[in-house]
């Protein structure tokens, strides 16, 4: 069902945007894993709004509290429930969104879906806070893959056509990645960040939003992982990925650009490196025919900019059927590419645990 | 599992490149549907190789098999299954490939993950033969959904850096949909086919090939298909999608476009049209919150250049562990791109009609 | 996952007997279905411990909260959460257990899957608590099936020997049904209710426990529910009822008895009545080839007596790997029978919503 | 759906009694897997029908053919699909039945479920027909189990009343199974075998058929093995022997007649037995808490008498609706008990191997 991912780490997301509480269920998780819950809190604070100028105003505690499958911090084998209550919501703010539809906003596909009766209230179920929970289990699922060799990172590729580097795709490694994920804005060369800041303040202040682009490495992937045709790492990643809202395409390797060009430019030749074989280049992105092939792992997602903007908007009213002009209120981000980046880290990490 | 897909409408699909036979089981399909073979048969023979220049040599006779599921040309309520002999097959073509993985192929993955005893031959089951069984339940499922007045198609958009029109992403509807399927070129503008055409014509000369993009239209969808968060359109579409070999890439509505843009720029207005509510334009793709808003179902892959070529390339032996050059001998498309194009169309249905 | 029962009324139930909260995730429910809150408490009730001589002392107050999924009493269309406190928790009375496996409980089991990391306080998660929130999705279940008009109710057929009446399988109907479900002590023959209970109290007096059996009965199924094969109604509804602890057999229709039969006997001519077809007799218990015949449907369970028994046993220190007596403190129901009977009627309201 | 099993050895089924073919895929079969083909076929060939006077007269070849999944007689990681051609089909004995339901059969379930569409030639896929390729699927599984020592065997424990021994639920061991499934008639105790082809031949010379029940023990199963609450052994096996046609009802351990005892008598005291642990009885069948605890897995199916009966039965035409004698025609076993045995055992290899 959708709200559920997986099957040997089988996440079941549950929770609406101003709900009591939003949660998630982990089953699948072996006894006996001591859950680091420093960095569990330190990941979620990643994602977590409300710390500075291009993040919505809204603070959220997002504590999680777990009530089941831990015993005295140590995993027991039973399911894993974390909770996480709602509590700084102005549900008055979106009373007149349930007739009023946001321009590419999810309203009005909820709204005939669920014949009127959905929870309109910050986004109700396809609101970005139900990335909460993805970010809690994708952070446990990143503490048993980094025991095992394997580090995921994500960076700020693009925001309002500012661009980042790129990964090295032949290069990238583990230090590489913890570093990046480090930062409190995660980029690899740090001189583009004040011209990105500036873009994202612009907008605000102009009552409107950027997108962006997200570029995802994963290192550590011995050759082998993930399934032929349906259960492959691109199936099962981008599966994942797209439950993060917002994200309007992913590419693997060196994606979209390999199409123009020739078989000869873009194969990787094989080659031995430290004993082992490798290739010369990436741009099969370490993944061929579905499997890891012990190169780096590389994707790259397109964020598209918040659709909910201060700006003045044409929408319809679901009961007059008529054309009315919204203004949305409440607090929300110019620019969710960079609390979306941990978002990308957590999904990937659930996709590929479940593939191991 | 890897060979499976869906819930509703399931398929299973096994078979090797030049096993006894390959096939597909579909689990789900109502009793009492009368199936149009003649168009199962021309949907599939666009799949099929051996027809002109920039295909390879091989012949498939490809004619399915019904054997179970169907009594006097009528669904009875079991199961489908449908087998393809395997007839014009060069076996020995292969035998050297066992210890040389061709670049940018799946055999050293497939070699690893299965310890050696992966089916070399014409590249097992993660062949591009593969998809023949997946247009066989393709073709049904879009029988099934056109009867509900949904219909699929999808263009070639570029090959080799050489471009086609894109579809109106407002005003796209079923007859252009109709027309474009019908070409046994499938191109929006004919004019730029033979530009094409010499490009595949040079690569083949060069020992080399090309790639290019696909791009898919679905119409008629009504507004509330898909579920929230991991059975999102976006998400079932590109878990199908990447099942098709060398796909890298996947975006919907205007994708990647979206990260250089504001939001006021990229949302969607919506407008009341043919008394029905619509939006103005159609960034979106048709999708807002992983559900149909009724829109257009828009979206783009990119398809790798084959990584079959018969230049030398560098390569390892797997026996000896060293750097070995080889010359990859038998027939391949230099262009799979238009072989393509009926395969997204096929994994598009079977997507969409678990979801309906 | 061992958690997760259904597709379409996907239930998720997590916790154990003495973590901080045990629950359950709902997906599927339709939107716009207002919840009769005060049917799903009556329900619940029936199954809580606590209220009479034949039932542990525990007091559970067990008021699930609903934490997402409902607004206004009303399904929104999101999954459904709801979470109930352990609260009454005597944690101390298991201290020892860890290393003292009860007798036919799953303590050993449960010790060796999870290398002894599993939740042993109140028999974590395979405590015959862990069916309160199962009865809360039943509890919905029910409500949706009994608006089509099928209604499920189930009895004690036989506890510590003395046996009451069977359903009539062929004449049995709603009615009935929902007289015995309204029974503190549900019997159809209430004759028998004294016999029962000072059985139940010589086994409490004597420090042991006695077992039974329980038969449920389905009224109102059109005929043409279940899927043959692997998802017929005895598949899925013996899947479900082995959920329930303590249950070793389940029989449909006239069960193990058919295998003393002739064919001539066994078999259930068809009829016509009130203008539809039925059978004469009910030996297939409302289920052709898996399929519902319109016929009520019929199945029993066995209920084995309550293993935690006051009684000295004897068992194996797991850490000196040396014999040893136990006595098993805390409060326990000498007869779980009674409280096992709306748990058979949830599981079975999840098990037929699913293939509905 | 209905016609697969299983995740990590999944099969899926397809085929009618009268189709071309019937076979199988089975997907998550590891590389390298040398297959032996003859104790395949020897297998197979204990549930084929026509060998002798207790089963119908038809001959079925029933020899798979394996298209797919195996090179040169070792698996390769694809899935293996097996076909198996219908050829001994009298399809026109049934053609009267499309509108004259047998009793006790599914036909007229099927037919409503399939508005009329439904294959009735020879059941269609209701049909016992389609346990030929679930027991290809069992031989596989089973010779996987074996080589980790796990042994598989069922007996007839009886037919028309005359009982078999039951297996020593304590000591059985793996030369008893293999003993006992090695017989051309599975009985413990062969004193009894003629008595029961007395019963058998009586019935049939009467025109009609007898039932039974099988018991199925399984040896070498470590403690540990199945997930608690949904994913128990008691639900997957269960789940999986329904499967099976004219099963009506399983139990596990000592079943039904535990409902009959005191805790005290019920409960399976820890022991030290060779080292390790083990329990002095062993009425819970292997099995706590969903979980194997390493005694001998124990459990019995009832079979009811086949329902094709030569005897003039009562019926309803469904196209006059007017009641109707039916008197049936074609070849039917006057017990099917023998033919399930191996039938049994297949479906119990295919549940393990999906919890191991």
């Amino acid at each position: 069902m959708s709200c559920s991912f997986g099957e040997k780490f089988k996440i079941t997301v549950f929770g609406q945007s101003h709900s009591e509480a939003i949660g998630v269920v982990i089953d699948g998780i072996p006894a006996g894993i001591k859950l680091d819950t420093d960095k569990i809190g330190a990941f979620m604070s990643r994602r977590a709004p409300g710390k500075n100028a291009y993040s919505t105003k809204r603070k959220e505690t997002d504590i999680p509290e777990i009530v089941s499958g831990v015993v005295n911090g140590i995993t027991c084998g039973a399911p894993i429930c974390a909770t996480i209550r709602n509590s700084d919501q102005h549900s008055k703010d979106y009373s007149k969104l349930k007739i009023l539809p946001r321009p590419s906003h999810s309203d009005f596909a909820a709204y005939v879906k669920h014949n009127g009766f959905n929870d309109i209230r910050g986004g109700g179920n396809f609101s970005g806070r139900m990335t909460a929970p993805m970010c809690f289990a994708g952070a446990i699922a990143m503490q048993i893959l980094e025991e095992k060799g394997i580090r995921i990172a994500a960076h700020i590729e693009k925001i309002a056509g500012i661009r980042d580097e790129r990964f090295d795709p032949v290069n990238v490694d583990a230090e590489q990645l913890k570093a990046v994920s480090s930062k409190e804005f995660p980029l690899i060369n740090d001189c583009v960040k004040d011209e990105i800041l500036a873009k994202i303040e612009e907008a605000r202040l102009d009552c409107d939003s950027v997108g962006g682009v997200i570029e995802c490495a994963v290192t550590g992937l011995p050759a082998g992982i993930g399934e032929p045709m349906f259960e492959g790492i691109e199936n099962v990643i981008s599966q994942a990925v797209f439950a993060v809202p917002a994200i309007k395409g992913i590419e693997f390797g060196n994606g979209f650009d390999c199409a123009d060009l020739r078989g000869i430019e873009n194969n990787d030749d094989f080659i031995i490196k430290d004993s082992k074989i490798a290739t010369a280049t990436n741009n099969h992105g370490g993944i061929l025919g579905g499997i890891t092939s012990s190169m780096p792992l590389i994707f790259r997602v397109a964020v598209k900019p918040t659709p909910s903007i201060a700006k003045p908007q044409l929408t319809v009213n679901l009961e007059t059927m008529l054309p009315e002009e919204l203004v949305i209120e409440g607090r929300h981000d110019p620019c969710i590419v960079p609390r979306a980046v941990p978002c990308i880290e957590a999904v990937t990490a659930i996709a590929l645990i479940n593939l191991i």
